[in-house]
């Protein structure tokens, strides 16, 4: 997994029908790199995340085939950095 | 999921059959590294796109075992960035 | 397989609920990338490890569908390097 | 997936037997970066090709569980470029 | 595939238990990465090999579910290099 935060949210109003509803979240890593996550936690902007890649993401999904490649897993307690 | 934009179109005569017919657009990200995504929205020059990547852009496609490791899942709402 | 030390531990008190309980360890490479792996071998901080990435990290957990991409599989031993 | 040209071809007498036979070419990238990928094609020596990754690269093979991440799909059509 | 040369063998007496018994070399590319690799092939320090990344390379072990997301697939033929 990658850590990242939360540095923004991506609107699709033109998207493949398979495509979840829900927040998807743009996340930006320690070295710069930034991604688009899909968010089933609800979180914040500047929040610090744990984010998962690649077919492990979509198969959160389980009544659907979900064209989802990066998956926020978890909120990072931030106390213990 | 990554964020690009569209910069160009490839055709290919030559290919093994189950690569699906639809457009291969040339999508470039804001880091400048450029990738080739299967296209089945009709996204436009300079279009802002959400790309998914790997097994995952494959599954799009449930009736072929479609070569496919990149897919256009989105178009960007700009007005939202 | 990527070779690297661990420097440090992630806790997540807010995660989706398919996230295994365990040790997620911060995981750094000789180039000095971090990723974040599921350690289901108790290793300690400054520890050298094998780290296998992908579906490959999430096939370990056999009985769910763990949102797993990263996975210490060993300890490297140190007097072999 | 991604552009690139074909710039060698590689030879491995020694290799697994469910390693499939036929041409293992060497692609670069414009970025420089370099590869080796199974070529069902024929194609020649500085042809612009498409190159598709990962496990569906493999999925190519139906009848083999063939040991090949990465798979020509496609001779690029140069008058388009 | 990417191809690379043997720089040397790591050794994990601590593993996990579907750790398949056998070479896990070092490999590093041209480009100076390294990964560590599973050799199904017997390959020597030095040697050019070729090398298979995902669950690809899982997939060559077919009666356990190894945790190996690099296997080496050949010895690369250095006279045609």
């Amino acid at each position: 997994m990658i850590r990242g935060r939360v540095t923004g949210r991506v609107w699709s109003s033109k998207a493949i029908e398979t495509l979840p509803g829900g927040a998807l979240l743009e996340v930006t890593t320690e070295g710069g790199a930034s991604l688009v996550a899909f968010d089933p936690l609800g979180c914040a902007q500047g929040e610090a995340v744990l984010v998962t890649q690649g077919s492990v993401a979509a198969a959160y999904f389980t009544k659907i085939r979900a064209p989802v490649d990066a998956l926020i897993i978890g909120s990072i307690d931030e106390t213990q950095d």
